[in-house]
């Protein structure tokens, strides 16, 4: 299992439009996806036009290729692509159990 | 309930020794801090010398005053500081549910 851990920057006065839509997107579009496990979403509280998103996967692949380049990525963008002020920052982490 | 998130980078070659210390001080000083309710490791994929912490408060004031201005932060700091290869990025977030 490995955690997708992403930072958006929305655009200012977009927050709530967006969190609409990616609830949308989270309920319709990663459920289809393989290997997706599970998301999270964090608002930032320095800066509240800012999300983290913490996904989980089975695997690095499901989501840098089963994912990104499916359909349902396309899909995934469109919806909530739109209320980006910037490209996403993105990377991939493994739990470290104590 | 909040999340602070920081990443950390860690002087290369000295990511054992981060992961031994930092279990010694999540498990003696972060359970004698007021309002700490949980921590999570991420160890980076893309940068396998960063690390990510998920720290649950239940308040941010527990986190910027309760635990930053007091003596449990200086044995925190003991511990884990000696291994940072630059001052963390420290953020809060609140998490949005849908």
């Amino acid at each position: 299992m490995i955690t997708e851990i992403a930072v958006v920057d929305i655009v200012v006065g977009q927050e709530k439009d967006f969190e609409t839509s990616l609830g949308v997107a989270v309920s319709t579009v990663l459920p289809q996806a393989k290997g997706f496990l599970s998301f999270n979403l964090h608002r930032g509280i320095e800066s509240p036009s800012t999300y983290t998103f913490l996904i989980e996967w089975n695997t690095l692949e499901d989501h840098t290729i089963g994912f990104r380049e499916s359909d349902l990525f396309l899909q995934w963008r469109a919806l909530i692509g739109k209320h980006f002020a910037s490209p996403p920052r993105v990377e991939h982490w493994e739990s470290i159990a104590f």
